[in-house]
């Protein structure tokens, strides 16, 4: 854990520039707009320790796997997130000496990511070794009104000299992944131009063969001058262009490069139209300059606040906490786009490749639901749709046929990713966390609609895997799942996880749901579905129904607890207390058999089942088996705390959710599990939100209804959140005299605060 | 399955050159002599598909690691069997057009070796592009008289040309590993040297700094008498040594090369006197001469056979399938260095590195128990022994401690290899193996000196593992065994795998006789032992008491099963004869997920256990889990059917025996897995044997007693293998009419052959 980062509301502080929390700083103070992001690396060059990152949305490279062991069914590709063509290098030189924080003495260095506007600023007066000492300022953002644009304002002053300065202004799309397989070079020249003042790379990944064309255009000042030059060095080489100019610089005048960027994707354009609309982009930024621009940003940030802002009074570093990771969150997925999803480190890294995994559905759905427009869940959601052939495709490479859908561990175009047999092949839970979503979409919208139009399908396709994927065991006269590894990764291939167990029958009875949703509402479509879909109606009702009634359950009924697979109770039954701190983590000290055979877990499992489905169970049952897990469990998974507060909440047990609370809270901020430098952990970042809105805020939606029962956390004074409900802002203010309810826009609304009615207007 | 090599008695004939198959008979005809071993590469060039290979038994490379996912406690390197200096290449032209049997036509191609003598023969005639015709004929054998001499007699004859000939001899230690991991090259050169008819590099191998030195003398004779040259052009380059000749052949006169080498490492030479020695050992081998040699190396095979053959009449193909797998045993393991043992693959091919898996005491032990005088069989435990401490430090790397010593799964120094948890960290029982190698050895031999002087302080260490690995279940009031991969590695980390708590258990009893045997035998030295190993006699024995007492079993009790692990029976309990063709082999065919909650079997589990510990069960119990197990097992290791037939023959299942003996026998002859090109499959060659001797030949040895109970193979009409045992060579033969029974050499004994007491004199 470190704490270098000063405490602020709206503002993420470095002060002073040591190199050995660079990398921890450049994941932390990364920018995004949902269509690209970029790492908070330096302008200028730096020869230390850094991990350049550029990130465009969707552009990503199937990598050719490694193994030490192949496994029949392994992926043949890894999809990774593709590092991207540099956008914001500005090479400084002066009197041939470069400036470069590894080599130069700096001061007064600064860094600030202020969240309210998204803009990441930094300034220092670096000293070069002839003496020379120069203030440097650089403020940049990605667009949040203009997806395809960043912007960069840089300046420098001469401190105590005047003398000529080489600026090198470029583009270059000779970049690298850090995680690259096989030391390959993912991107290919396609095209470059250099002229006065811009330079534009049109470069294509090999396999895939996306094009992104990367075109900047800067404008240098002096004093509020625009500066013209006699000469400028036009510079091109291989996927590299860019200009270098040559200038006088005086004492104590400070000098500024307006550097625009133009990120354009084949995504989005045709790939014969890049050049041209990048250029079209650079114009209208030039035209309308960093100043404008950074005001239309800073207004859609501003906007998004309105949304999903959460107050907290008398706790700066919580306050500053939760907005991190909404202001991440926001930044990584706007919604705007049905092919995009989150990944793991959003724009922030490289780390775990592919850009989906379940966390979306089991933890980023709920967050978007209550801070954005419907659509941006609802996207969310037709990926998946998007995906439906894929997964069955999926299922079908590893035996399963008639439709049967497993969605991917890991993906980016909805084929499987990942490779290791225990996860690839056994995780399935996350089948069900795909139904799951259907199920919370519709549950928080309304939108019942969405069940016809795309949700039964996948219902279908997840069913028909639950149901070839269990099998009926004679000898205990039940269904039974074996070979799974459920969410505590800590156990690979057990028999009957609870969970997974659990997950696979409440699938098939809300597809049975479905069914007769849409028979009711749509027949029409239903007929459709059906027919498309092969759909044996009698058969496969019928099935679904059995396995729904005869699936076996591990359980200790004696003691009130759901097992989290069988042979649980052989295990040496420890508690975490019991571990020697040096032991700890456990995945950092222990070999995997180890962890394996302990009774140790990293992450909610029984009590993930427990909180989707708490009201099947009563509070006794909740109470029992989270006192029995909570004390084995090792939260080595980022998504683990969140679980357990809201579980706390529900149980009274206020102090722990607190605690729970601090360990997701600043995880990257406080780089508490020592590897922010590889980027920030975005999905769990949603579990922050989670803890305040379903933990501490006891919000729960019933029969289309919104419930609360909140409790203050001893240590605040106030806190407060906004919420997205069915067209309606409602503001919930917590403190410690009251609780406030606001509709702050929308239709009137019965709401229910701890078992009260309350009628907002 | 192929069938391309003639039938016969004591050759293996490969007849026409088709590339397809030359993988597949390099390895089959390769050659050794327990200290070095060379695939059945061409000496000339050859563009074609080919794995040349030569390996020097003890010298190994720690590849470093490639995983694709990292697990806590991997090794971080993989030790391999490492490709070792070429020592038979010619290059031959002919007018400046290479003889290369990929480009030239070739008849009369005949590949033979004769397995009597260990001889390898080829000879052909080939044509080049302008219609040069010329014959070639090659004979190799690696002495078994003089481990460290390799010798080669070339020789060619124009058919229908007189013309210019260029030969480079050569030795050239520029090789690669098909199987590195990072495509590195493993041998750098340390020294070279080239004169008149004499080359010779010393290679060293990075990081383990081995030095090989290989040397290579030539005599070129025509029609018998030795050709002298004006010139010969001396070559050196990196790792390269040779000369290159130039001739004039004449039409229908042979010209022939003898090659000798001298392979020389650092294993037996100090450093700084091996390029001495090379010259030592060539000089005497020019001295004796091609004939000379092969007579010495021809009488140790004679004499190898008198110890180990089996005959079978009636069935050439059986006779040659059981020579051929003697033959090569043979050749890769002549128990003459304790530090050597058998690697899968032996000389013939590198996969799956390492040198010592199980293999070599679930398997190979017996077959060098019954061939070879005690001291091989001795060698390869006490290899085992001298590996004692780097067992406990492996067990220490996964948490273990108090000298518990957990046996590497794959390794070539004592160090695991391996890197697949499942494996590597799980399949534990391998540490039984090793400790019912003692037990196997001193039965046998009846030598309990080896109790006190080695066997022990290794019975010791693995109980103490044992008992940490174990661990108490206060939910069943059972020791439990959690988290194991058995012998079927269909199945990973199961919990309960009968066989490795039977022979955890028996282990921990075995312990407790081995220190009472001591303790009465030799009190001082039971002293001694506790002190090195610090052994807290009355807390250790009394918790391998209550261990041993207290194990779980898992059992159906009412159908007399013992479960292969927990939850076996909650599988779908199929047959193999249920499987669509299509699906076999099911580890080419199934995802690893569907394979390991499949009931399939690849190989004996639950019957390893009955095999090894047979006289604790009444035949009817072994008789109710044979019917049970068999009929699931897919037999997708080659260690698989050689249990099944000694089961099968004890069961009196005749025709199942027999069909089982086949699956073994000629495994690689007929490439039945298709994986033959990489090389033979060793270690199981000795479950061959163990077929013919334990199976039908129904041999066992109690209470120090000979017992034999014998059954023809209805297709045979006799077989007899010959027997070492305490000193006697005893020969067996059984026919239609009767079991002959004699004793060829040593002092007499009383056997029991079918319940009847006979002495042999």
């Amino acid at each position: 854990m470190k704490n270098y980062l000063k405490h602020h509301e709206w503002q993420i502080i470095e002060e002073g520039f040591d190199p050995h929390y660079n990398k921890i700083s450049e994941s932390v103070f990364s920018i995004g707009n949902g269509r690209m992001g970029q790492r908070a690396n330096f302008e200028e060059d730096y020869s230390g320790d850094t991990l350049r990152g550029s990130y465009v949305a969707g552009v990503y490279y199937p990598d050719k796997t490694r193994v030490g062991w192949w496994k029949n069914g392994y992926p043949e590709y890894f999809a990774k997130v593709l590092n991207a063509p540099n956008w914001i290098g500005i090479h400084v030189s002066i009197d041939s000496q470069k400036l470069d924080l590894a080599k130069c003495k700096s001061e007064n260095f600064k860094r600030v990511l202020d969240m309210r506007t998204g803009l990441l600023s930094r300034s220092f007066a670096a000293t070069f070794a002839d003496g020379k000492k120069v203030r440097v300022e650089s403020r940049r953002f990605c667009s949040m009104a203009h997806g395809e644009i960043g912007a960069i304002r840089y300046s420098l002053t001469p401190l105590n000299f005047s003398s000529k300065a080489t600026f090198s202004i470029y583009t270059d799309a000779d970049v690298v992944n850090e995680d690259a397989n096989y030391d390959e070079k993912f991107w290919e020249e396609v095209y470059k131009e250099a002229s006065e003042g811009r330079a534009l790379v049109t470069a294509q990944t090999k396999k895939t063969l996306y094009h992104v064309t990367t075109g900047i255009h800067y404008v240098i000042e002096t004093e509020g001058r625009k500066v013209t030059f006699d000469r400028i060095n036009v510079e091109k080489r291989e996927k590299y262009a860019g200009n270098v100019v040559q200038m006088d610089l005086e004492e104590g005048k400070e000098t500024v490069i307006y550097k625009y960027a133009a990120i354009l994707s084949s995504e989005n354009h045709p790939k014969g139209k890049l050049v041209e609309a990048c250029h079209h982009v650079l114009n209208e930024s030039v035209t309308a300059g960093f100043d404008k621009l950074f005001q239309e940003h800073a207004r859609v940030w501003h906007h998004k606040w309105e949304e999903c802002d959460i107050t907290i009074e008398g706790d700066v570093a919580a306050q500053q906490g939760i907005r991190f990771n909404i202001f991440q969150l926001t930044q990584t997925y706007t919604g705007e786009d049905e092919r995009l999803n989150i990944g793991p480190k959003g724009f922030t890294g490289e780390k775990y490749g592919g850009s989906t995994y379940w966390d979306t559905e089991a933890y980023c759905l709920p967050f978007y639901l209550g801070t954005a427009e419907q659509k941006v869940a609802r996207n969310l959601l037709i990926y998946r749709y998007k995906h439906l052939q894929k997964a069955i495709e999926n299922a079908g490479k590893l035996g399963f046929s008639n439709g049967a859908a497993l969605y991917p561990m890991v993906t980016m175009n909805g084929e499987e990713s990942h490779n290791e047999w225990e996860i690839t092949f056994e995780e399935i839970h996350r089948n069900g966390a795909i139904a799951y979503a259907i199920f919370e979409y519709i549950r928080y919208t309304g939108d019942s609609q969405y069940m016809a139009e795309y949700g039964l399908e996948v219902l279908i396709a997840i069913s028909r895997f639950w149901t070839q994927r269990a099998n009926w065991s004679s000898h205990r006269n039940k269904y039974v799942i074996l070979g799974v590894t459920g969410p505590n990764e800590y156990e690979n291939n057990v028999n009957n996880n609870w969970y997974t167990n659990t997950i696979a029958v409440w699938t098939l009875e809300y597809a049975l749901e479905g069914i007769e949703l849409v028979r009711k509402d749509n027949p029409a479509r239903l007929k459709e579905i059906f027919q498309t879909t092969s759909f044996e109606e009698g058969a496969e009702i019928s099935k679904w129904k059995d396995i729904a009634e005869k699936m076996y359950y591990p359980e200790d009924k004696a003691r009130g607890l759901f097992l989290q697979q069988d042979g649980f109770l052989d295990k040496e039954l420890l508690k975490v207390t019991d571990l020697d701190p040096e032991d700890r983590p456990i995945n950092q000290k222990w070999s995997w058999d180890r962890i394996l055979r302990s009774c140790f877990i990293k992450q909610a499992d029984v009590l993930q089942g427990l909180y989707f489905f708490e009201d099947k169970f009563d509070l006794s049952m909740i109470r029992e088996n989270f006192d029995f897990y909570e004390p084995m469990t090792v939260h080595e998974s980022s998504l683990s705390p969140c679980v357990h507060v809201i579980l706390a909440s529900k149980l009274g047990y206020k102090q722990k959710a607190y605690e729970f609370y601090l360990q997701t809270a600043r995880l990257d901020l406080d780089d508490y599990n020592n590897d922010t430098e590889d980027g920030c952990h975005i999905t769990s970042m949603a579990g922050t939100w989670l803890s305040v809105l379903k933990g501490f805020g006891g919000m729960r939606i019933k029969d289309g209804k919104l419930y609360f029962n909140p409790f203050l956390p001893e240590h605040w004074k106030s806190y407060s959140f906004r919420l997205e409900f069915r067209g309606r802002v409602i503001k919930v203010k917590v403190s410690k005299e009251r609780v406030e309810t606001i509709l702050e826009s929308g239709a009137p609304l019965e709401i229910c605060l701890r078992d009260e009615i309350i009628n907002l207007k």
